[in-house]
């Protein structure tokens, strides 16, 4: 597809590619009419609609090549994506790589990379179809992944009504502590600092209850990417509505332990890539979904009311609006 | 989808790409269910087969921010993703847009480079459905397209067979030509090196004749983007056969007509980005379609043999097997 770099073992690269998933015999192997090395990929669909996604990371922007696991860097790429389907309660089949590299780069940190967005994608039943190779001098990877729809349910972020409740599926703030750990270059010996680098390296997805939110009818859900506060905004954009939010409400991950607690708030409502998932209904089907599915799960805050000019109010316990001291934290910039 | 630079006015850009297909009100557009603005788009697909490709464009590999009209460059890239799907003799559907920007950047560019490659979708009836923008240093760009296949036939690169001949869908070498050109910084008044100016910008991806291949049951065929000779090896690979291709057959763009014979034809074997196809079937069926829809379009020549080892051979008007000088010519490194 399109102008490759002339490395000389470039066919090698995309043979060593087509060997990733060469083994594959799954009913979704079968479907891929064809595979990597044509013009295109060609496959069957697995249902009337189709969700589609694209997500690019950039090297000194989403990652450091210098510092990091080219396998995480894989994995963590190819989650930001699937996270991407996830929320739409979507089911991912295929993907797309373009890997943009330099020359000059060491070509086996190319194939780890290619091994950890497969190690994602596999657990998820996703496979890499095709792509692109091309030069750069600064490194960028961009994955466009398609699914499907069951039952042609899905969720998006334009469905937060007057009266729901606003819930999110897990702890929040892990990912920004590990990031914040490597950039100290802290001490990372003790139980909760491994933890927190191992959730900023390593963030799932949260495929394994996507659809138990579409079962429950629920049709209002978005990723926690950008961070939570951040990903409201958008959804109150989206919806054209004002959210209200506890403040203590909000699960914060357990592992900040080492944090006083205004760090930690930030941590959580402003830290991005924990992947977590925002879900907006009413309380009855969203009390169920916790129950039976996700009882890790915390309902937050409320949609306050429709609103053309939408925003969001954090309320502390003495139900005062909770303005943060947080400024200039790198992650967010 | 993920993590976006934070400049002030991302959404005022994301509302203008919004506009660009507000008013679209085709079967198409029709049956989008989410559009750019969600976690991922969703639609209704078109049949049971889907076609899906990607291809990036890097500044200062693919294309000079410096010197080149964004309209132009969101042009090309455009039509290098459309032409992919013209040569699995697929349909574009729809696009998803990753942009690579820089901050210090006009803002400006950017919109045109929006318009240049909805100008080109548009045309095909497809659209921007989503994307992503992410900051850095070096821009780049990455577009996926989905598209559907009619009546489950295709085209492929692994059809060839013994005794099927090889035809181009027009003429060749005038992008080279035109890129010559404008590294040469030569003058550029004459009608010719307009017309190569306008060929290395403005290429069209042969989607008004890829169903009419189809439907001559042809099933092997390829986009010359990288050079004819290049591609030509591709097709080799993924069919394991031998090639052999007449010079003299070769169709030369008329308007490098102030370049000598020699030049002319390394532009026309080694000069990418015309976006022709390359098809090969039997003659038959072949001529059959060049009589009726393409009459511009030539057999260059034929397939020799299976082989696992496989090689292109190209003869000379005396049956002597022509070897270029050619060498160290930038647009192919």
């Amino acid at each position: 597809m399109g102008k490759k770099i002339n490395i000389k073992n470039e066919q090698s690269f995309i043979t060593f590619i087509q060997n990733l998933n060469k083994d594959k015999a799954t009913s979704k192997h079968k479907k891929i009419l064809r595979h990597i090395g044509d013009d295109a990929a060609v496959f069957s669909n697995f249902s009337e609609i189709s969700v589609f996604a694209t997500d690019a990371m950039v090297d000194g922007v989403h990652f450091d090549s210098n510092n990091s696991n080219w396998l995480d860097i894989g994995w963590k790429c190819a989650v930001s994506n699937l996270s991407d389907i996830a929320a739409m309660g979507g089911i991912p089949d295929y993907a797309l790589v373009t890997m943009g590299i330099s020359k000059d780069y060491p070509k086996e940190k190319y194939l780890e990379f290619s091994m950890g967005i497969n190690e994602a994608l596999n657990i998820f039943n996703c496979e890499v179809i095709g792509g692109d190779i091309v030069s750069s001098k600064n490194i960028f990877i961009n994955i466009a992944i398609i699914g499907h729809i069951r039952d042609k349910n899905f969720l998006s972020r334009n469905n937060a009504n007057s009266g729901d409740c606003v819930y999110v599926t897990g702890e929040l703030g892990g990912s920004a502590g590990g990031l914040d750990l490597l950039q100290k270059g802290k001490n990372i010996e003790d139980k909760y600092s491994k933890k927190l680098i191992e959730k900023h390296f390593r963030p799932y997805p949260r495929l394994d209850i996507s659809q138990n939110i579409i079962n429950e009818k629920i049709t209002c859900a978005m990723d926690i990417s950008d961070g939570l506060y951040t990903d409201l905004e958008k959804i109150s954009i989206e919806s054209k509505v004002d959210i209200r939010i506890f403040l203590d409400q909000i699960p914060i991950d357990e592992n900040l332990c080492n944090y006083n607690l205004e760090k930690q708030r930030q941590f959580s409502l402003y830290g991005g890539e924990d992947y977590e998932l925002i879900i907006i209904g009413n309380i009855e089907k969203i009390s169920s979904f916790n129950k039976q599915f996700n009882p890790k799960g915390k309902i937050i805050g409320e949609i306050v009311k429709k609103s053309s000019n939408p925003k969001i109010t954090i309320l502390d316990k003495n139900k005062k609006t909770y303005t943060s001291n947080h400024q200039g934290w790198d992650h967010l910039k």
